[in-house]
């Protein structure tokens, strides 16, 4: 089989056709910094499309477009939301609650400000991956200033009760950031109902271009800016204006305004159909995190038995199928999946984890083609494996 | 006239249409996460064009691709560069020097620096820019941990003594970092024979597409992570690859390694003319900064005595002639240009800069009719000037 089977797609996804036609002429024809918009007209032709992007990002998460800053990615805008708000509201206290699943970008821009004598409290998720918002609560003291709650799992595609947490913080007064990376253009948002302050998104997790994503801050929330320099977006992020990127992230967003309930539709009818056959033709193959359907429509987490995903991943690519181990970002790192650890899951299975995600490309002409690879696949190195006691 | 004359490249520069054509594919096709190269194919494709692409740059720094990290741009990489030496090595010294005209990258990181305990010195600079070697070597003492200082400065165009400044450094152990932004692609570097340790440059401004740059950090010099996050580059910028930019970046690197010499005695050509005709033509003209051979070749900033840069760029890009006030990055701003002020430029002055940068698509034919474009407006705005008293 020649085609490839990308079944990857929460690690990142193929760039929409439709939004690399947009970006286009912005490469070398409409080239200008916006920045000089008040003294030319290539410029503020520019900066007119980098408006439209503002709004249709902000029309995605029923935001003002006023609220919408653009940076380099989820990575950027988590540490923009962290240290910006830590860093700037520090006279108020120095406590920030969190969760143990929380994406790298959150949990190591914790940890910098741990070193900054910032104290962070992690409250327990449970085997499914949930948050319990009366566990926020209890860990809520005075000297509490952020809470950053993801929006859904990047592992386990867990969704978090974010309204009810926004709504524990917003009546104390006590900032609330969400990492939305890996649901902004796939699940609605309303930044007003999730009572967030300030939101994190990127825009190759929804097909559009990489090295691009916004934050979403609320009116009248001050924080610290995190890229120093000549005061682009309002002094909220500096650095010339990715035009491309951006107007790519714009494009991909109004796609998936209008798309977006047909595409996870038909993203969880694959999904489902996989789980499905998976269940029934391999033995000993357990889900990791919530039931198959209170997590997001596109993943699949599961712990096979017996094996180690390596080889897996290996022997799937060679037959066209590319999935992943855990997360992207911590992929070919030697310890263990720290999301699948704090739900719980044993070492041993953890390295045998298999994620699955499906993107609007994939086709479910091809579930069982990658079901019966994964089969023969996973009978082999059954055979051979010393964890594999049968069944 | 239709054509529109493109004169602000030292803000942006469009991109090179085979920088496009190489970046291309990797939107949709070879779109996969580098980062999972051990077991998907085609992530081991797009691994292997990011580090073309980091050897590309690594040639046209004469240095190795593994001092070389990707960033989202200039301002990422000074923001690395400054906060990720000062957090690391804070146990060495607080006291940073550097000189008033740096970028806005430099300057507000270093503010953002001096709000954490840092101590910020500032060398003078004379009446073209130029920093004289001895007097950092005066403001160094025992508590001086790092050292930035531009290596072409964005406004004037002025080249600063690097090697000096880095054998000082070098000898005495203190970190140096420049600001190359404005001269990456365009003038030849070598960071060894620099002594530089650290080192800042931006796609966009040679060609590359905007929203991916890189920093030089040399074999074991140490800097906190600035971008928290996955662990990406070595753990010394998190965040998935840009990977569409990056190989952008390095095609953009690699055509101006083969190409930089030709392209800069053409633009300096184009230079050279535009100046002499406007020193011809229009009375009372003076250049800010370094003599116009010891700046760089694509650089022309002028006081027009009388006027205000606002109405005449206004006026030429209604000729269809764009060109720029100062920086770009501090364009709209009410106040007068930090780098004149710093050269002694008086703040009526300052208002009436224009800075005209050349690029390689810039066509020399093109020069007269900018010039009498100039010209006219010159004119037409000084009978209007309460501030021109005539010759």
């Amino acid at each position: 089989m020649n085609t490839i089977i990308y079944l990857d797609n929460a690690s990142t996804t193929p760039t929409d056709k439709r939004v690399i036609k947009k970006m286009l002429p912005f490469f070398s024809e409409n080239f200008a910094n916006p920045a000089t918009k008040w003294t030319s007209s290539l410029s503020k032709l520019v900066d007119e499309e980098v408006e439209q992007a503002r709004l249709n990002i902000a029309k995605l998460l029923g935001a003002d477009p006023d609220e919408i800053f653009f940076t380099s990615g989820g990575t950027e805008s988590d540490n923009t939301a962290l240290k910006g708000i830590a860093f700037k509201h520090h006279d108020r206290g120095n406590e920030i609650i969190s969760i143990p699943i929380e994406h790298e970008a959150v949990l190591k821009s914790l940890e910098t400000l741990e070193g900054f004598g910032f104290k962070i409290k992690f409250a327990r998720v449970d085997s499914k991956g949930f948050v319990d918002p009366e566990e926020i609560k209890r860990l809520i003291t005075k000297k509490t200033i952020l809470v950053s709650i993801m929006h859904a799992n990047n592992e386990i595609g867990t969704i978090e009760p974010i309204e009810e947490i926004g709504k524990i913080c917003r009546e104390r007064d006590i900032y609330f950031h969400t990492d939305a990376v890996q649901t902004v253009g796939h699940i609605p948002i309303n930044v007003k109902s999730f009572n967030v302050d300030l939101l994190s998104l990127s825009a190759h997790k929804f097909y559009g271009p990489k090295g691009v994503g916004a934050i979403y801050v609320r009116k009248g929330v001050k924080v610290k800016p995190f890229m120093d320099g000549g005061g682009q977006e309002k002094g909220i992020r500096s650095g010339t204006l990715n035009t491309t990127g951006i107007i790519g992230l714009g494009e991909a967003a109004r796609l998936a305004s209008e798309e977006m309930e047909q595409t996870e539709s038909d993203v969880k009818k694959m999904r489902d159909l996989l789980w499905d056959k998976i269940q029934k033709q391999i033995p000993k193959v357990y889900l990791n995190g919530a039931e198959i359907d209170s997590r997001l429509s596109n993943n699949l987490n599961i712990i096979i038995k017996g094996i180690r995903n390596e080889p897996l991943l290996v022997a799937l690519n060679e037959r066209g199928v590319i999935a992943g181990g855990g997360s992207a970002c911590a992929a070919g790192s030697k310890y263990p999946s720290h999301v699948l650890k704090s739900i719980g899951v044993k070492d041993n299975d953890i390295f045998g984890a298999l994620r699955i995600t499906i993107g609007k490309f994939n086709k479910i002409e091809y579930v069982d083609y990658v079901v019966q690879s994964l089969n023969e696949i996973v009978n082999s190195l059954r055979d051979l494996s010393p964890f594999w006691e049968g069944e």
